[in-house]
């Protein structure tokens, strides 16, 4: 099943990062055009982008995570300036037949995003 | 849904962890009781571990990752002492009703786990 | 330089995880021996490792992480049962000559640990 | 000690990722304003990072990990798209007294980048 599927735990509470909003845009040169922008449902991922499997052809792709506004919505007190507040996360489909699986983890100080298997 | 998944991915090639044999064992003191032993399938689970939801109360488990073995198995050059062989990961279920989804991310060099969500 | 130095960072609070207990055992078989057992200092680093430099020969070794005596010191809520509680790690050293520096990542809900280079 | 720190480790090998070129710029608004651009050192660490702690003033900034030429270099097989190419990792300093140490841990399809402690 071709596409990108994105899940993002919250690894500091263990849970899913519930309502945390990514967008994906698809980078050409200097320009971006977004692909799709959503927040991570009940189960963890981003369910939008099950629906646009058919749109990533091989090229380069950044998603965009408001960790700020997420730990903001909590309640979490944040530095003015916080460590992470909009994080940019880039990679390249070299083959649009293959499915990325991207798990992101985060906490208020840092995140892991290892490419799930094909 | 109860129990318990375990999903392997080797960071180093960005796949699963095809073959990886798991085991997992409850532990009451110094008992240790073996619940599964199964290799990781094609999708990166440990799929036996989805018919023994309702064998999981709470208590003490550890998995045991045969790192070692699955990196003689794919012809790596390993040292006599590899730096992980067989790798130990004790967790604890507090709620035996929840689901523990159980994603490791490893290389030869080291692991990854953190619960993936409830 | 030879020698074990672990590092241990609780990513939660993007700070050292100051205070926790961290134990060092040489396995022999079934034989176990404890080498050094000491907290995390101010650096974050278990200091007294680096004056044990010359007792790791070639052979397997076990870091014990107290982690869930962290958080409770700490004040932090955790279920009876916490799902990390003592935290084994278990690891090889090929070549007792090389240094082996392990930086420890943790949660409350897991950790990362991966050879932080020789 | 304040500035930043940033030390690169290859947990597909183990070792530190010598050679790997780095960037850090500060972002204010649309304006980027480069501060460094070296390779990482035999330590793993950026040198020449140290010689401008006071240059860190609180403000956004972002790093540039140069990870395909890093793993081209080394003559390593990467599709023509590669999945890691050139990473950002943009992070905020709220309070430039004290000392940013930023170890970012990565293979060809991942990496990990938490704050390593104030």
């Amino acid at each position: 099943m071709p596409g990108i599927s994105i899940h993002v735990v919250d690894v500091a509470r263990g849970v899913v990062a519930r309502g945390l909003v990514v967008r994906v845009d698809r980078l050409d040169g200097e320009r971006r055009t977004t692909i799709a922008q959503a927040p991570v449902g009940d189960g963890g991922s981003v369910e939008e982008l099950a629906l646009l499997a058919d749109q990533f052809s091989a090229g380069l792709y950044e998603a965009t995570f408001f960790v700020g506004d997420y730990h903001r919505q909590r309640g979490e007190a944040l530095a003015p300036i916080p460590f992470l507040d909009i994080v940019p996360y880039r990679f390249g489909i070299a083959d649009a037949r293959q499915h990325y699986h991207l798990p992101f983890k985060l906490t208020a100080w840092g995140f892991s995003c290892f490419r799930g298997g094909a």
